[in-house]
C-alpha cells in the first residue's frame, strides 16, 4: 500500500467526493487567508459520506479536523478525500496527518500536492503510518479552484493576480463620451461582486479613482458592507482626492505611490496578501501584464458593439504583432448574456513574476 | 392528414434525416446562388435512407429531384425530408411538388417554409394531393445553416451581410505598428477561406485595399484560384491603385464609388447577390452596422493581448453607452485556439435594412 499506483482512469466515486469537497471549499473561499481554503469529505468504510468540512478562519481547525469530527467513529477504516495534501507540520494548529492517523482512516486521497516546504511531505508521513495515499484526483479542477491563488503564492512567495475586465465584443470598456454603466450584464456584475468577496485585495489605478470614484467595498444582499473587506489598493504617484470614496473608512485602503507592479506585489506579499484582483484601469493593467505580474485574465465580453471609446487595455509594451502577449484559454463560458473568458498568460523569458 | 399537428417533441429519426440533409446542403453551399442550397433525404417506407440529393448549379435539378432519382422506386410510400419547403412553381425547372407527388411519397418533411411569393405554397399543393406534410423540423439549425442568406433575401429583397472580423481579446485587429499577420490562428484563417467559397461577394473598403492589398480570391488546396470566384467589391470614392491585386483579373471586381451601405446593397441586389461577406476595414464595418446593414457578426477572438493598435470597428455612430449596438449571441465555439462568436444585431427602430 506504500506506493502510489499509476491510475489512468479516476475512480468515479473518489472523483465525485473530490468535487463535493471542491464545492465545500468554495463556501469558505475568502475567509481562510493566508491559510488555504481546503475542504475534506470523509467516506466511511462502505464509501458513504460520513463528514464534510472546510478550513475555518485563521487559528481555527483545518478542513480534515472539521470533517473527521463530523464523521466521528465512522472515519475508522474509511477514506479522507481532501483538496490539498494534508499538512504534516505544527503551525497554529497540530498537523492534520496526526488527526487522520488517529482517526484510523484507511486511505487518504488528495487533489493537489502541497508545494510549501514546511507543510509538504504529508503524504509520506501518512504512508509511513500505513495509510494508503492517492494524489492527483480531479487535480486540474482543484488547481483552478479556490486553492489557485494560495498554490501560486506557496510556489512563488508572491500574490496571485487576476486581471478582470469587462468590454464589448469590439474591445471597448466605455463609450466615446466615457460612459460605461453598464457594459456588462447584471449577471456578470453579480459574479464579480462574489469574486471580490474571495480576494484579499482589490487593486486599481489612481486614474480609476479620479474617473469613477468607486467604493471597492464588498456588500451583502441588503447593501450593507460585509465585516470582512478586501484591502483597497490604489496605485499611482499623485494624491487622492480628500473626498474619494476609497477613503471612506468602510474598508482598509492602501495608497501605493508607485507605478511599478513588482513593487506593488512586494508590498502586498509583506502583508500576507495571497489573492489579488486587479480591476484597472487600462494602463495599470498594461503595466502589470508587461511586467509578467498577471497570472489569470478574466474577461467579460458583452454582446455589444460601440465602435469608439477606450479599450480595456493600454500600454502593455507591445509594439508589433509578433510581440503580442499570448494566453492559454482555460474556460469559455456564458455569464448571463456575456461571454466569460478565463485565460492564463503564457510565460515568456523573464516575463512571469 | 391535411392539418399539421402541433408536435412539441421532434421525431428523432426525422430530425436525424434533416441534419443529414443539412450536411448535404453544406456541400453545395456557394454553388447554387441565386437559388437556395437545398438538400433532400428520401427515406423508403421502412425509414431507410434511399436517396440523398442537393440542388445543382442554376439550371440543374433541385435537391428533391436529385434525391428522388437516387431513391428510384424506393421513394414510393416513403418520406422526403427537405431543408426548405418544396417549390410549387415553374422556374427554370418544373415544380418539385410535381416530382414528389409523381414519386408517390407518403410524407414530406421540411425544415423551414419558403417565404418567397412565387415559390411558396408547396406544402398546400402537397396536402391537396394527399401527401402528409410536416414543417419546422430542426428549423433553428436549418435557418442558421446554408439557407440563411437566401431566406433573408427572399424576405427582404436585399443581400444578407455577414461582417467578419478577427481581433485580440482586447479588441485590436492590428498592433501599434500596423502589423496584423497573424492575429487569428491558422484554423480560423482556413475557416474564413472556406466561408469565402460559399458567398457571392466579398466587400472591403478602399482603405483596406490601400493598406493590405488583398487578393480576395478563393483558392483550392494547391493554391490555384478556383473556377467560381465571389465578386470582389471595393467600396470608396477614391481611385484604386493601378497595380492593386483586386484588379488582377483573377476574379470579377466591382469598385463602388460610395460610402453608403444601402447603396452598396442595392447595387448588389440588382446583380442577384444573396450572400455577402464584409471583411472590413473598421470604418466601413461601422457604416454598415450604423445603417443596420449587417445581419450577422462573426468574430474570431484570438487569445492574445496587444494593448495598442487599431480596433476592428470604428465610427459605428454610437456616442454613449446606452446607444451601444446590441447583439444576440447565436453560438460561441472554438476555432483552433480562437474563440469564435456568431451573433445577430438586435433590430432597433429603422436600423435593420
Amino acid at each position: 500500500m506504500g506506493e502510489a499506483a499509476v491510475r489512468t482512469v479516476e475512480d468515479p466515486a473518489l472523483r465525485a467526493a473530490m468535487l463535493r469537497a471542491l464545492a465545500a471549499s468554495a463556501e469558505v473561499h475568502g475567509t481562510t487567508s493566508p491559510n488555504p481554503p481546503v475542504a475534506c469529505v470523509v467516506l466511511d468504510a462502505a464509501g458513504e459520506v460520513a463528514g464534510v468540512g472546510a478550513t475555518r478562519p485563521p487559528g481555527g481547525p483545518h478542513a480534515e479536523v472539521v470533517a473527521l469530527r463530523e464523521a466521528g467513529a465512522r472515519a475508522g477504516g474509511g477514506t479522507a478525500v481532501v483538496t490539498l495534501e494534508p499538512c504534516s507540520h505544527h503551525g497554529r494548529t497540530p498537523p492534520c496527518t496526526d488527526a487522520l492517523i488517529a482517526a484510523g482512516v484507511r486511505r487518504v486521497v488528495y487533489g493537489v500536492a502541497d508545494p510549501s516546504p514546511p507543510a509538504a511531505g504529508g503524504a509520506e508521513v501518512l504512508r509511513a503510518a500505513g495509510v494508503e495515499v492517492l494524489g492527483g484526483v480531479a487535480a486540474t479542477e482543484v488547481a483552478r479552484g479556490p486553492l489557485r491563488a494560495w498554490l501560486h503564492t506557496a510556489r512563488t512567495g508572491l500574490p496571485h493576480v487576476t486581471w478582470k475586465f469587462a468590454a464589448t465584443l469590439d474591445g471597448r470598456s466605455a463609450a466615446a463620451d466615457g460612459t460605461s454603466q453598464w457594459i456588462s450584464s447584471p449577471a456578470s456584475r453579480a459574479e464579480v461582486h462574489r469574486l471580490r468577496r474571495t480576494v484579499d485585495a482589490i487593486v486599481v489605478g489612481r486614474g480609476t479613482v479620479l474617473a469613477d470614484d468607486p467604493w471597492l467595498t464588498v456588500r451583502g444582499e441588503g447593501g450593507a458592507p460585509l465585516d470582512r473587506q478586501p484591502l483597497r489598493v490604489v496605485v499611482g504617484t499623485g494624491d487622492l482626492p480628500a473626498g474619494a470614496r476609497v477613503r471612506d473608512g468602510a474598508a482598509p485602503t492602501l495608497h501605493l505611490r508607485t507605478r511599478d507592479p513588482r513593487e506593488v506585489l512586494a508590498v502586498l506579499a509583506e502583508r500576507d496578501m495571497v489573492d489579488v484582483l486587479l480591476e484597472g484601469g487600462p494602463r495599470l493593467a498594461g503595466a502589470f501584464l508587461a511586467a509578467g505580474c498577471v497570472h489569470r485574465v478574466l474577461g467579460y465580453l458583452a454582446p455589444k458593439l460601440l465602435g469608439a471609446g477606450p479599450a480595456a487595455l493600454a500600454d502593455a509594451g507591445v509594439a508589433t504583432v509578433t510581440e503580442a502577449l499570448c494566453l492559454d484559454l482555460e474556460e469559455v463560458t456564458m455569464s448571463g448574456p456575456d461571454v466569460r473568458i478565463s485565460a492564463v498568460p503564457v510565460p515568456r523569458g523573464g516575463r512571469t513574476a
